[in-house]
């Protein structure tokens, strides 16, 4: 494939680091160790949408099974077959194929390489504050508030009902993740 | 490539019809004559984040070229030569390759398809409301307002800096577009 060379606002996405890093306490870190995540939409400067471009080694997921209450998301799968986990069961998605979640709907999902070969794919999703994510499986939440500072917890929040989400930047701080 | 038989939330994208229809009064218009758009969001029941698979026939424009006051844009190259025009000029962008659009970022751009081919890329944005989106070389003006009423003006609006932008569902009408 020819590859001209570019300048911003284009970017060659395997320009960008992959990081492997995670928020996840132990043992749940386990879950995303081999996940790598180029994050592109800081390397371009968007703030508001958030994208990734992932690769998800054998084994590996995108995260726990989750699902946020004030941000969407989308993932597009550019290589390999993922196992798109949800409440109705697994089905496999390949390349070309997408998957989109909107906020509110309580339906835990996730990604998992199930297969022998890497699973790449895009990531999308709105960066809106405050946000709460319930991870289903574990038991666990995980709220964000309206300046981006995140905490998990064993039970519900109370407090996170009362604010309107707005993207990241219409807040004071800019959410750092 | 495998296909196996898949339910939502995941989607196959070439299931949703292709459309070319523009809101461009003439004869700005003929500049997007080539273009079809699959509305993958509102497929998967997305609000906040617009995601759409987008072919660009030769010779047609993804867009006039235009920025956004209060939404972020991204593009990924799926399939073709795509060029990338901005202030700074023109570059080619093949598949794997990507561009970014930061809201507020006075840069117009647009994709045209300058080669012999169709090109295939996938566009994902905020939704966010008010915007306001500028057409540099048309010199207009396309303001949204905070329900999303939509009016092209030939003189930059002046009441739109007055509102914050949120994500549309924060608004009490979702925007419809």
């Amino acid at each position: 494939m020819k590859r001209y060379p570019i300048r911003r606002p284009a970017l060659e996405p395997l320009e960008v680091p992959a990081q492997h890093k995670t928020i996840y306490p132990p043992p749940h870190d386990q879950v995303v160790k081999g996940r790598f995540k180029r994050r592109l939409g800081p390397a371009l400067g968007l703030t508001d949408l958030g994208v990734n471009l992932t690769t998800l080694m054998q084994g590996a997921a995108s995260s726990m099974r989750h699902h946020h209450s004030a941000n969407d998301e989308f993932v597009y799968i550019l290589d390999g077959e993922a196992t798109l986990v949800t409440d109705a069961g697994e089905q496999t998605l390949t390349a070309g194929m997408c998957a989109g979640f909107p906020k509110g709907k309580k339906d835990g999902h996730h990604l998992i390489n199930k297969s022998d070969r890497p699973v790449i794919y895009l990531e999308v999703g709105t960066n809106n504050l405050p946000d709460l994510i319930h991870y289903p499986d574990a038991k666990l939440w995980l709220h964000e508030d309206e300046k981006g500072r995140a905490a998990f917890n064993t039970a519900k929040p109370a407090a996170q009902a009362a604010a309107k989400a707005k993207p990241a930047t219409a807040r004071k701080k800019k959410k750092k993740r």
